[in-house]
C-alpha cells in the first residue's frame, strides 16, 4: 500500500521552529491566565455525537469529523446514527459544559477554567483556516455577575498584549455588544423573533458592505422597508454620535441605547455593559480601546448576553471572541448556571507572528560535541559523561557522530542555535 | 435530544489538580528533553488510513478509529475503504516517519525530535488503559551508530530519574535486548523465519508462565521438541550466569552471546549491545540498573536492532520502551534512513504518581479577593486595578462576587491553595 507524505488535507506539521514560537506563546498566556486564577483543565478530543449535534453551535455543527463505531465498517445499508456514536469536538465550550455538569461538585463555585486543545472542522481549508487548530479558552462557570466579563476581558488583553509587544504590535481594540441590545433594536424596529437569526447574519456584513448594502439585502430577504430603515436609523445614530472616533462610555452611552432600542432594553443589560466599559477601561492596559459595537453578532445563538470580540489594526479577522451563555450548563446537567467565556484564536495569532518573523528568545547556551567515529570511537564514555555534566548544569547539549560532510552538519547545527560546536578527535581535549 | 454527563467511553477528564501534577511532569521531561538536544515538533492527530494500515504496527493497527468521510454517512452499502480515508493515530512513530519524509530537507541530520502528543486505540477500557492517551517520544533519526541509543537511554533516564525522585522512587531497571539476538537465537534452535513473530509472542510470556510454561506452549504450538529445548536451553544458561544478581556486561556478556547464538549472530550486532550497555551505564543516573534481557521481545516487528524498556520496582508494567526501526522511514520516503526511539508511556507515570498522592510544587502567594456585590459594587474598578498590579508583580490573584454561602467558597478557595482571602465590603481596606 502507498504511503502518503504530506499530513491529512487542512491540518499542520509543525517544525522546530514553529514549535518554539508556539511553546513560547502558550507559555505566555498560561502564565497570564494563572495570575488571574484560572485553573487548567482538559477534555477528550472526542464527544458524544449527541452532545454536539442540535446546540446551538451554528454553522460548526454541519463541519463535524464523525468517527466510525469499532468494528461497524463492514456491515452494509447503516443509517448514520448506526455507523458513530462520537466525533471530533469543534469547539471546547461544549466540552466544557459536559465537563461542569460530570464533576461540579468537586470544583470550585465560581469555577474559572483555562482549556487549552485542539478543536477541529471539516472547513474547506485556506489561509490560516485549517481543520485542525488549536483554541485556547478561558471560561467563568457559576458567576452571574459583571464581574467575570471584566476578569475574562483584562486577562485576555493582557496575555494579548504581553504577546504582541514582543513584535510592537500594541494597537487592538475590544469590540462589545450585548445580545439583549441586539435583540432589542430588532424587536424596537418591529422583526419578529423568528426572523432575529437571519437578520443578525445580515447585519453582521456591515463592515464589508456598508449600511446600504445592508439595507439592499434586509429588503431583498424580503422584510418590510419601514422596519429596515428604522432598524437601521439605530446603527446611523451610533455612526453620527461617533463620528471623529468619539467614543461612548457611561452616561452618552446609556442616552444612545435608551434612543435606539426603546423600553425594549431591559434595564440590566444596559447597567451591564455600562459596568463593563467601565471598569475595564479603568483596569486593563491602556494601550487597549474598548469599543462599544452595536454591529457585533458572533455567530452562536447560545450567547444570552454581553458578546466580545478582539481585533488588532491592519488584519482584518477577529484574534480573539466570546461572551455570555447562561443556559448551556443548564441544559446539560438541568441545573442553571451563568457562565461567561473568551477564546483565544491561536493560530491567528501564531500566523501573525511567524509573518513577522518573530523568533523564540534564545535561553543560554546551546554545545553540540561531533564524535570521530573512526578516529574517536574509544572516546565516547568520555564525551557523554562531559556532556552529562554540562546538562546537570542546565546547558543543551548535543553529542552526535561527526558526518562525512562535517559543513552541512555544522551549518544546520548553527542554524538550529548551536553557537559552541566541537569536532572531537583522538586528541581533542574537551572544553 | 439527551446530553451525556460522562466522558465518551475509555477517555478523561482532568481535574485542576490533575492537570497541575501532569503539567509539572510534562515540563520535567521537556526540560530534560531540550538539554538533550532534542526539538520539539508537532503532527495532527489524523493520519490517512494508508499510512496505520499493514505497517508492521501489531495488534495496534486492529485498534484504529477510523473517521467518517464528510457528507459520506447517508449513502448506503458502501464499503470501508470508500467511507473512511482517515484515521486516528494510535501511535506517534507512523506520524514522526511520514513527518520526517515530508520535511527532511528543512531538518539537520541527525534529526533529534520531541513528540509530546495525545494517541488513539480502541482498546478494551481498564485500570491505567484508556483510548485516548498521551505519549511522549523521543527520536533520533539519520543516526546508523549506537550514539543514538545512548543518547535515548541517557535522556530517558534523566527525566525520569527527575520526575521519580520527587516521590523517592530510584529503583529502576532498563531492560535491553536486539532484535538481531533474538533472532538469532531462535534460528540457531533450527526454527523458520516465518514462525519467529509467533514463537517471540510466547517467549514474551516467561516472566508470568516461566520456561517450562513456555515450553509447553511451544510444543503445544506444533513446534518440535528437540528445537524447543535447544532454544530454551540458551535462556537458562542466561539465568544460571547471572544467579545471585550477576550482571553480564563486557567479555562476559560477549561470551555468552556467541555460546547462545553461535555464528547465527552477526558481530556488529553484539558489538553494538556491548558499547550501549557499558557506555550508558559510565553516564546515566548510579542509581538506574542496565540488565541485558534475552527474553524482551516487544510488540512491533518494524524493529531491526536494539530494543529497550523500563520498569520500576513493585509495578509490573514497563513505564517506556522503545528499539530502533531502520528501515520505516525509508518505507516511507523511499531513502533509507536509520532511525531509533524512546518512548515514555505518560499516563501510567502520572497514575503511579496521583495514586501516591503526589502534588505539584507550589509557587508563590495566590490571593482572593471576594467582593460583596450588595454593599461594595462602587469598589469594582478599585479592587480589579489593585488586583492588576499585585498580577503584573506575579501573584496569583481571584477577584470574585461574595457568595452568600461565604464558608463553603472560601473552603474550596483554600482546597485550590488560596492562602490570603479578603472578604470585600464598603469600607474594607485592601491589602
Amino acid at each position: 500500500m502507498k504511503f502518503i507524505q504530506t499530513p491529512v488535507k487542512g491540518m499542520q506539521d509543525f517544525l522546530p521552529l514553529d514549535m518554539e514560537l508556539r511553546s513560547h506563546v502558550l507559555s505566555v498566556i498560561r502564565d497570564t491566565y494563572r495570575r488571574y486564577g484560572f485553573s487548567e483543565i482538559e477534555t477528550p478530543v472526542m464527544e458524544h455525537i449527541e452532545n454536539l449535534s442540535g446546540r446551538d453551535g451554528g454553522e460548526n455543527e454541519k463541519l463535524i469529523f464523525k468517527v466510525l463505531k469499532r468494528g461497524r465498517e463492514l456491515e452494509k445499508g447503516l443509517k448514520s446514527g448506526e455507523l458513530c456514536d462520537s466525533a471530533l469536538r469543534y469547539d471546547l465550550t461544549v466540552p466544557l459544559c459536559r465537563y461542569y455538569s460530570e464533576h461540579k461538585n468537586e470544583l470550585p463555585t465560581p469555577f474559572k477554567a483555562l482549556q487549552i486543545g485542539n478543536v477541529f472542522r471539516a472547513d474547506r481549508p485556506q489561509k490560516g483556516r485549517f481543520r485542525q487548530f488549536t483554541q485556547c479558552d478561558i471560561d467563568i462557570l457559576g458567576d452571574p455577575s459583571a464581574m467575570a466579563e471584566i476578569e475574562l476581558i483584562g486577562a485576555t488583553t493582557t496575555a494579548l498584549s504581553r504577546i504582541f509587544s514582543e513584535v510592537s504590535i500594541s494597537a487592538f481594540t475590544v469590540h462589545l455588544n450585548d445580545r439583549r441590545i441586539l435583540k432589542a433594536m430588532a424587536k424596537k424596529a418591529g422583526f419578529e423573533e423568528k426572523d432575529y437569526d437571519e437578520i443578525f447574519i445580515l447585519l453582521d456584513k456591515m463592515d464589508k458592505i456598508g449600511e446600504e448594502g445592508v439595507k439592499e439585502e434586509l429588503i431583498k430577504a424580503g422584510y418590510d422597508q419601514g422596519a429596515v430603515e428604522s432598524y437601521l436609523s439605530g446603527f446611523s445614530l451610533y455612526r453620527e454620535l461617533t463620528e471623529g472616533g468619539v467614543k461612548l462610555n457611561g452616561d452618552a452611552l446609556r442616552d444612545y441605547l435608551e434612543k435606539a432600542c426603546g423600553d425594549t432594553l431591559e434595564k440590566e443589560a444596559s447597567d451591564s455593559l455600562i459596568t463593563v466599559m467601565d471598569s475595564s477601561a479603568a483596569t486593563i492596559d491602556p494601550s487597549v480601546t474598548l469599543l462599544f459595537d452595536p454591529t457585533l453578532v458572533r455567530g452562536m445563538s447560545y450567547y444570552t448576553g454581553t458578546i466580545f470580540e478582539i481585533t488588532i489594526d491592519n488584519y482584518s479577522f477577529s484574534i480573539a471572541g466570546g461572551g455570555r451563555y447562561d443556559h448551556m450548563v443548564g441544559r446539560f446537567s438541568g441545573a442553571e448556571t451563568p457562565a461567561c467565556g473568551f477564546s483565544i484564536g491561536f493560530e491567528r495569532i501564531f500566523t501573525i507572528l511567524r509573518d513577522l518573523r518573530w523568533k523564540a528568545p534564545e535561553s543560554g547556551e546551546k554545545k553540540a560535541y561531533l564524535v570521530d567515529l573512526k578516529g574517536a570511537s574509544g572516546r565516547i564514555q568520555e564525551v557523554f559523561a562531559h556532556a552529562r555534566a554540562e546538562r546537570d548544569q542546565g546547558a543543551v547539549v548535543t553529542v552526535e557522530p561527526l558526518k562525512k560532510n562535517a559543513k552541512f552538519q555544522i551549518d544546520t547545527l548553527e542554524k538550529s542555535g548551536y553557537t559552541s560546536i566541537l569536532k572531537v578527535y583522538a586528541d581533542t581535549k574537551l572544553s
